[in-house]
């Protein structure tokens, strides 16, 4: 494999990535439960850099204190070994029966007040172990029936959530920052905060807007056919892309959770692109984790994890590989102009220039030829064909 | 007809709807052009206050001086004769050619300075009307390839479109508000600001966030299969349902702007609940126009034109009615209490209580049983069927 | 409830349906294991008049002869008590990992045996408890990538797989008739057969076509956006109409499994329309079993089962009665024949024509005025409205 | 370019492709008319073997006699001087509002009748022009509204058309075969035979089945998500593949007739693969013309329209390319067999085994380990990686 993976790519997986036993709805689980040392271990020799997990991924749901003491211990050892970090953590709040209508937001106040002391352990748990991040997925957050869920109230008792997680974390100074990860819906009919748009506006709204950005995760916003590389570019003209979860879809159907380039590969290749030379003179514009957020798919055996697990690594640095030659050609720079992709940069009005100036500038709008200026034609299809000939490396 | 519509109501339509000639994008014209004067006249007969509509819907594009200033002195009559107002205007920034790449985000800068002029005309006319609320509909800002749009840069340009409209208003003392209307697509691959959620994130980082709102339509949001009455509820939550366009549409597909309720008609049944019983004590939780954008079918003659308007109207108050008894049914109240509706109204947190009272409280994690408390039945499809059976009127 | 179910209603369901346990893909079950006893009796209690299910619902996989022959003895009982019959029974080819590439179609032939086996054992206990129909859900005959599946080879297979078990219901007198069920993806990425069509399509192709049909599942077509009711019409138009799958869904997502009606309202009430009014003078169009394929949402509890059960049959009654009405009312009767509806019945070409004379008739095409004809108006919105007016008893 | 075309590589075009005006449901025109002498000789230019129209794209909709015979007689010329061919020809039954309800299925039993006129007619100018293909795609046949089209009298008067057209072209010799091109929705809220599958169902049911087959378009079945290369593999094992459609599409929304690849590359990739390499030893498994139905987007001009034309052909000779490559490479091969492809193709009984005999066979059944076997890891990631490393020429 000529494309490697080192730290500074800053690649990450979820412990449940690797780990997913390939229980389906319709399936029972295909492979023996993952020991989580053992996955930093061979996580950390594919070229990871960090390893994520909720709670209830390390130490299982229910443990005494006994137990959980022991599974961090041997958890912060495999760390040390490997120098392999925690980048992030999150809280499961949609396995057991009693989240069935919620974390944050289940109708029943009880509900509620344990998720909200599960979440704050382990972001104890988290700053122990150095995590920057908190990840929120509110999978449990939403409804089947519209009657049954008053969205408002819902939205109301999310923001006093976390708000409450966030002066803890202050308090504590854990330093955490927030990342909410919108889904569309399953498992619930639909879910709050269904889109990176709606997080980004609903965050906007806290307390301490600031501490809160997103996590969007690919296949998520592919389940409502979103363009997800145009979603990211929103997210990162906010300032809110906290984080990010790599994998891959197919349009609109369950959550497949592919890995990364194996859905549609030419968003993928846009997203990298943006990522790694989005920013001003080609800088990476996100200097965070690319945490794959994936399942390798129940057909695979314990081989065929870490097969998948390597291929979402290779997708990321070969894609990578063809946007930087892409970026780098004259001729697409050439295509780029003739379909004045940079002139957006220019402002509209002129520096200085008023409405007013605008309103006496005939040039503007009396003696503007719009049919003369519809003729033009933007090369767009040149540009997207360059595009695709850097992608497969065609002649 | 039971169901009688007053000025009151609000309801609002579009002089593109009616006016619609039936034109797509495999066939020609199936209806003769509708005269703006005979719609306000007609409007008004079956029950609208009001009426909107794009500058070149009422002024032929290119129109000159004198054309333009008699077809308003008529329009303005017809007002008059009718008692039918404008809460809202809008700009035509998609049918010419030279819009082909948008308009406040076109590549070409010369287009994007026209465009300002050609909104600011359609504010002065607008303002002149009485209209509160200019809709942004940025059909062509968007793209069909990623290379090809530089999202973060057409946001750029976007918002200082935005920003120097706002302060023209405001300048001029116009006092319009502003509401955008998010679309997926079509007819660009991909619109920006895509869902209502994608809008309200935009406009709380202009410079004047208070003046800009939404304005989301039914067959938009559900072009992404998306819950329309949902996103309602979080865009009333932020403050930002500034104007509603209502119609039908089947899910992801082309925009049908069918007739309201004659596409997911319990989304429909939600959504007038909300908007009309949602607020506090019952009150409506929105109290601008009920603006019907739909378009009246290619197989109908003139007559079906009006029969579809008037269909609007009807399934709106049918709806209304159906609410109505829903939220006075005490069988209903029975199965909302049971299911814990009104009860995530209730903070999470007591009053006063802080988060370290709430690690302190061993009721709340430490003793709380959650198998115990996940065994909880919360009733929702009893009080679906609830709702269902009074959309039915079922005995 | 006015709307009582008889057992000529001919309403059944799956044992899995009010047996499921609410496991899904994010969480673990909330409910306790239904016996199939305590079903049988439940279900003859809400008015159905049959039960079916997969060999591995009503004995646990794996089970020896002596507890299946004591299950099965069991269950038999509970049938003669209740007057409850079997119309179909299924195989589970999907929960085992043996099947994670398939049963019928997988890459490895030992399991495409033992699928077989499995199948063949089902149609024996089928037979022997009276079945009619055997349903063939091939959730795992399909692939998540397009290299990894020969897709015609899969075919040949599955119709080999087929031709066999229909010899063999021939051959032992067991006068099965089979119905396949479509649905595009859920387990798999992309499942072969993947709407109604394909299925028909793939029947044709078999040995002996006449003893195959399809089960149609109102959310697997849904799932792709495809209109159910259309697709029935279609299927029975085919005579392939076998058996059917009513339950709701919310557009191109995961599968559902909502109660009928529950989703798509008004495509609920043009399939009832159809199937209870759809024959020659208003008869049913199909005379099978009305199945409900739902699941019971993982919120609710025992209580919330029977609840939802029973909304199955309370919508498919309400429908049906609400169908009728429409039927029998005057101002529809005209308003179809403005449409134009029953006119399509009407052959195309005169009695005896052939195209020679049709060539001939110069007032079919030499005089014929497309302008004038064109100009039609259908009046179909109007008619669709009169349909909702019904659906909602609407004055 | 090193991908150079060739005539044996039977590229075609329609006219109504290159010569697109470029009008959308929200646009006017961005381009002028492109008069069909010059589509022919510039499509011969850029490597196209043929060229294939509407009857209304060659001679306007209504011209006199003379006028016909003047515009057939130059396009029969230019088709001498470039040595183009007109492999296939189809019929304009949906720009007029006389096919606002349909033509084979209008309401209105004159249009039907005016409809078989129309496409008879264009049958006797096929072939004379020497085509061989009629496409069918029937836009308007279908509906917005359930109650108002009596869909299974719609497929009589589908198959009475049909049958007709079919002894038409039989008895005047023209040895015509006909392709319906299936479609879900757009111009019509739902359209008749919505999918691939949908299509080969309706044909198997005509007079002459084997005068019927498909011509599927790429974007038609993923605007239903559905697997495009899949629906061909099944189109293939019916040897209903007539005709095809070769364009992109990102999934549920309007159609949008991208250059092929420019959508779901991957699957463009598995599509070449099956129809260059699908055959019995790597041969072609389709021999029909590949034909491009595309439209050039509404942003570029009369170069643009070119260079996207030129793009079709590129991207389906480089995937070709890689597909070879693909096929080629040893470690394909091994990876294949560990994932058991070609175990597919093996019976899954022994040759001459009957039923019976695999009642008999312990092995398949009794003995068999399904826990061991379920264990098997299918390889099916690692495969999918090597096709992905193939596409992109990745070392």
């Amino acid at each position: 494999m000529p494309v490697q993976p080192t730290r500074e790519d800053k690649f990450s997986f979820g412990l449940w990535t690797v780990g997913w036993q390939a229980r389906d709805p319709f399936g029972d689980a295909t492979r023996a439960p993952l020991d989580p040392i053992e996955a930093v271990h061979k996580l950390s020799e594919i070229g990871a850099y960090g390893i994520t997990f909720h709670d209830d991924d390390l130490v299982p749901f229910g443990a005494d204190a006994h137990t959980r003491d022991g599974v961090i211990a041997n958890f912060k050892k495999a760390l040390d070994e490997t120098g392999m970090i925690v980048p992030m953590v999150t809280t499961n709040l949609f396995t057991h029966p009693v989240f069935k209508d919620g974390g944050f937001t289940s109708n029943d106040r009880s509900v509620r007040r344990y998720a909200l002391r599960k979440v704050m352990r382990q972001m104890d748990l988290g700053a122990e172990l150095g995590a920057k991040t908190l990840v929120l997925w509110g999978g449990r957050e939403g409804a089947e029936y519209d009657v049954a869920k008053d969205i408002r109230a819902a939205l109301d008792r999310y923001a006093e959530g976390l708000n409450l997680i966030a002066q803890y974390s202050e308090d504590r100074g854990y330093g955490l920052r927030f990342a909410i990860e919108p889904k569309p819906n399953e498992p619930r009919g639909d879910i709050l905060l269904p889109t990176a748009g709606h997080a980004i506006a609903f965050v906007n709204d806290l307390e301490r807007p600031e501490l809160f950005g997103i996590n969007p995760e690919v296949g998520h916003e592919q389940m409502s056919n979103l363009n997800f590389a145009q979603g990211i570019a929103q997210a990162l003209w906010h300032k809110k892309l906290f984080h990010i979860d790599l994998n891959g879809q197919h349009g609109p159907k369950f959550d497949q959770d592919l890995v990364f380039g194996h859905g549609d590969l030419l968003n993928a290749f846009a997203l990298v692109d943006l990522l790694e030379f989005g920013g001003p003179q080609g800088a990476p514009a996100y200097d965070g984790p690319r945490h794959f957020d994936y399942k390798p798919s129940r057909t695979e055996d314990y081989e065929g994890v870490w097969e998948s697990a390597r291929a979402n690594i290779r997708m990321y640095l070969l894609l990578k590989e063809r946007a930087a030659a892409f970026r780098a050609d004259p001729a697409v720079q050439e295509a780029l102009a003739a379909s004045g992709v940079a002139e957006l940069n220019t402002p509209t009005l002129n520096a200085g220039e008023t409405y007013q100036d605008l309103l006496n500038d005939r040039s503007a709008f009396e003696d503007f030829d719009p049919d003369a200026a519809g003729e033009r034609g933007y090369g767009f299809v040149k540009l997207h064909q360059l595009a695709i000939d850097h992608v497969l490396k065609a002649d």
